[in-house]
């Protein structure tokens, strides 16, 4: 092992949309990992629209500033621990950011178990799977025969969502930036219906798509999207509000939707943000392990279709992220940083 | 009695600003029950912010016409009967209208208790304060030691919020239209602070007044109270969504508040819109009749101060709607038609 690295860090905040050139690839020494740390090498990266969340200010986590190493989930490998929780092979996941190693307390590492797809620890049985189980049941608490609609449904969690939902027995309805991806979703997918919201008019459209209204949506754009959805939500609707990617690459936006408060008053709908952890402990459809358990049985029955959008090569992470937030991928998007 | 009686009608939706002259006082026949319906001498009619909303459009209710009766909340007394479950002489509450007397089905009539004071059957054992005893209590939960803001304080619902707020050990503060009704909302109701939302900065007076944020909203009045709240919220906080006065009496509002719903996943906040009856059969504090007993007891026990605000004669209700949507009453506002 060499003694050097390359990390990539945010050289600037970006004033409008992210590009490449805000990255600074950089090469570091190789961390020694101090008292109550282990020493991490970096498998995949995960790659999310909250990224670029991140650089507009503190959300769930602090800011990431100007000449800070770029944050990001990761899967790595322990390749040297001083904590007595983890040994040397084991796999774990944590916020370790885009380098090729990192140092970490062993404590904000979550150790990951043996699985045939190193992948799909951040797929489907990762943050992105977790997110679209809670998010969905436990909000959003779809009734059979309901019907659900799922923004950016072509995403990580997206994809994982509509499923859910359709194992549910609800009428599934996805919104996605092409038409390629629209049928994607519905031929691939079996979504019941799934519509561009960059053509056409995204109100006549849901209105089409959706005649007996919309009884649940999760929400990963905010915006327009959820604007038009709040307007066709059916009494006592739940929406599950997960992430606003309209919102994160550019200025922030001047309002909000319309219809808030009113139309929750008159319909009597619920809308509930949430981050993944608050779940990891217990909620309405059990805690993590539950969760990995059902998704995993799911997988297996051939019930849900694990989707994965793997770029090779550690000096391509800033493009696929651009990528990711241009809409490009379809499904879970990661770099594989090594083997 | 006469075989006529004095009505209001709704002579057109108003394009602005609601003002008297938009209704038109008729005489009308004194109607006859039907099958299956009673004949109501109306004693006092509810004046509601909601009354300007449902001109609006279709809410929880249809919406009124030009050329229709107006519609409200009465108490009335049963003076004839074909329904085997009432008896002349029964009090009962109902969406009556802005009439003298109204022939109803039974089946829409709530049968009334017997009070010392009539008028709290429209106050603090009716709609006012069964909305505010469920819509803070169910809705926000809150808890002794979190700071708790109430809109429309001074109005019939926020005087008992921000009451019930008190007795459960919270730290209150409530917003309202003048210095006036602030000082009295902190010296004579017991709040802990009061803004005045019409003169100042609301964001930098709340955070004065909030200086350890915001755990839990009502909300009556949507727009810029609610916007300068949810950027002052607490991880988990609660919006309790019962009215958006500031959108009822005018056009309607051109964007919804920025925020949403960047803040509720950030600080995992619940927003849920309600109307009383939802509770009515049960909710995590109990039925409807048993928030009447709670309530009961706490105005015995001289810890929740009742306010009622009322007009005395029925050519006056326009003119009642129109002051209490800019603000003039304390309490509950309504309207005494007869002995």
């Amino acid at each position: 092992m060499s003694n050097e690295m390359k990390q990539f860090v945010l050289a600037e905040i970006p004033q409008g949309k992210l590009t490449p050139e805000n990255f600074r690839l950089e090469t570091a020494p190789v961390p020694t990992p101090g008292d109550g740390e282990v020493l991490v090498k970096t498998r995949y990266i995960s790659l999310d629209a909250a990224n670029r969340a991140w650089m507009q200010g503190a959300t769930y986590r602090d800011a990431i500033e100007g000449g800070d190493v770029m944050a990001g989930g990761i899967l790595g490998e322990v390749i040297e621990s001083n904590d007595k929780n983890f040994q040397v092979g084991d796999l774990i996941s944590a916020d370790g950011g885009w380098r090729e190693y990192v140092a970490l307390p062993g404590k904000v590492c979550q150790k990951q178990p043996q699985v045939d797809e190193l992948t799909n620890l951040l797929s489907v049985y990762g943050v992105t799977g977790l997110t679209a189980y809670f998010g969905l049941l436990d909000v959003c608490n779809p009734q059979k025969g309901e019907t659900v609609v799922v923004s950016a449904a072509g995403g990580a969690v997206g994809t994982i969502v509509g499923q859910i939902a359709k194992i549910k027995g609800c009428k599934v309805v996805g919104t996605a930036g092409t038409d390629a991806k629209c049928a994607w979703l519905v031929d691939v997918l079996g979504f019941d219906g799934a519509i561009n919201y960059r053509d056409g008019n995204i109100f006549k459209d849901l209105k089409e798509a959706c005649p007996e209204g919309i009884d649940c949506y999760f929400d990963n754009t905010g915006g327009d999207i959820l604007e038009a959805v709040l307007f066709q939500m059916n009494m006592y609707g739940r929406v599950s509000c997960c992430g606003a990617v309209s919102a994160y690459d550019g200025a922030p936006p001047a309002a909000g939707p319309r219809g808030v408060p009113g139309l929750l008053v008159v319909k009597r709908l619920t809308m509930r943000g949430f981050i993944v952890s608050d779940f990891f402990d217990g909620s309405s459809v059990g805690n993590r392990d539950d969760a990995i358990a059902q998704l995993r049985e799911w997988v297996e029955a051939d019930k849900l279709r694990v989707l994965e959008d793997v770029i090779d090569g550690f000096e391509n992470t800033p493009a696929a992220l651009v990528g990711l937030l241009a809409g490009e991928n379809r499904g879970k998007r990661m770099v594989k940083v090594s083997d």
